[in-house]
């Protein structure tokens, strides 16, 4: 990654600088942070596209969400919506770029707000000629799909800094020769990936899991979903097993810096890709606008 | 916690500065410290009695441990040893107080080495008049009880940044009117505290659950099970259920700064505390020396 610019937000309700510009190289957090100490925060990830930030909604939904997963205060939607504009205006020269935004629930030593900041930052992990053919193995999630509903404190389905796991389950699948990973609860349903969510076709239908077995909302998939509706095509929301997986027409794994990228290779299996409905999918989310 | 002094440590191997004192209130992480980004390291907490910390080499094989099940790179046992005794000695005023070491991936943007810092302070969690009695609630952990066996990238067993899950389980508890918790396999074993271990006694015998169970060692409790020992008791490492756990005669949860805090309400029932024992146990973790 290379990072363009960091801006650091003053979360106190009615601040007068609404954030200040910070010096990537110059450390921010304090050693008490409980983001640094916990994991106890969330984030998101944002696409920009010559300075415009993608689906800004629909990650600012899954933002609010994913604070009040964690008990956080409800995030000031309107100072991160104008904090993510201003970083993303600094990626205008970029057609493709990000911005991660993050708000921790503050300093342990000294109490008081929530810690936020922005960083604006090309990612190393896409190409200019669209997203890479993943090579991905299934690993065990562990948990049952039920749990998101019966046992909460998991924080299953929120987007939180405590992402040791998914960085760990992501350098297994380089330890079996793969790039990515597509999670599996331990009753057998396919979850979603560490950083993406899962979009499989079967007998035509584009069908993705539903958010109900403790995975996150997919704001890329959302996307692509609206774009295959408006080309006609059936999708689907419902659970489905590895074995049907293993069955698929085609699979991609959706994510917001890297778009729609299709799975080549499942277990060391070879698949087919659908390179013509990739390019298609991925030229959608292109041109989205904001 | 009042924090009374920092060190941040310099990794890099043959460093002539080990360590720098670093202004607890002034940033020490970047924005795009694995740290902060991804609870993407390893910690300990140990306890420090008049500036000398307890349980030393145990702390620090846990902790080489943790990394390793992380890949990350070999913790320098010898610098972390002398960093924690130096900061521990800025301690030697407070007759209990702590030491927390910290060490991540690195910086993300810039590569090179992990980020290690270590924090000095005095904890609000124990009065000076031993530990106290928890109100326990036992929650799901969601993983069945052999999972660091089968999967071993969901870092069971390995002490990480990543703790919004425990800290979320602690806030659940509130909810409930306790104090803590005792975590529960998906197949009925009790585990751990989300920072604590469990001693639990039958029929006089002192039992905690196996780390094969995908817990830490506790290394209070193994202290705690030396201490029994040369008083001539019976101590136990095997499995058991809740169920079991209900009839136990007496419940304990261990950590280095609380001591074995006994366990006086379990999901709201009442029950008996061996506060003699307490007071023995306590007392002979407190003079363990180093």
């Amino acid at each position: 990654m290379k990072v363009i610019v960091v801006l650091e937000l003053d979360t106190t309700p009615g601040a007068a600088r609404r954030w200040v510009e910070h010096d990537p190289s110059t450390p921010l957090l304090t050693a008490t942070d409980f983001g640094a100490t916990r994991g106890d925060g969330v984030f998101e990830t944002i696409l920009v596209l010559h300075g415009v930030p993608q689906a800004m909604e629909a990650h600012l939904d899954r933002f609010a969400r994913s604070a009040q997963l964690l008990d956080l205060p409800v995030p000031d939607r309107t100072l991160w919506r104008d904090a993510i504009s201003a970083a993303a205006d600094r990626l205008r020269d970029h057609p493709r770029a990000a911005v991660k935004y993050v708000c921790t629930r503050g300093n342990e030593a000294t109490g008081g707000t929530p810690t936020g900041w922005l960083t604006a930052f090309v990612p190393s992990t896409r190409t200019e000629g669209g997203p890479p053919t993943l090579r991905v193995v299934a690993l065990d999630r562990g948990y049952r799909s039920d749990v998101a509903t019966t046992s909460p404190w998991l924080l299953q389905g929120a987007k939180t800094l405590s992402y040791a796991l998914n960085m760990a389950a992501l350098r297994e699948a380089g330890r079996r020769g793969a790039d990515d990973v597509v999670f599996v609860s331990s009753d057998g349903l396919v979850l979603e990936g560490p950083t993406s969510t899962v979009i499989a076709r079967f007998d035509g239908v584009y069908t993705t899991p539903p958010v109900e077995l403790g995975i996150l909302p997919g704001t890329t998939q959302h996307d692509v979903f609206a774009a295959l509706r408006g080309r006609g095509e059936s999708v689907a929301v419902r659970p489905f097993t590895l074995d049907e997986l293993r069955g698929a027409e085609a699979i991609w794994l959706c994510s917001s810096t890297r778009g729609a990228a299709p799975v080549g290779r499942l277990d060391g299996e070879t698949r087919t890709v659908d390179a013509a409905m990739t390019t298609t999918i991925n030229a959608a989310l292109d041109a989205r606008g904001n």
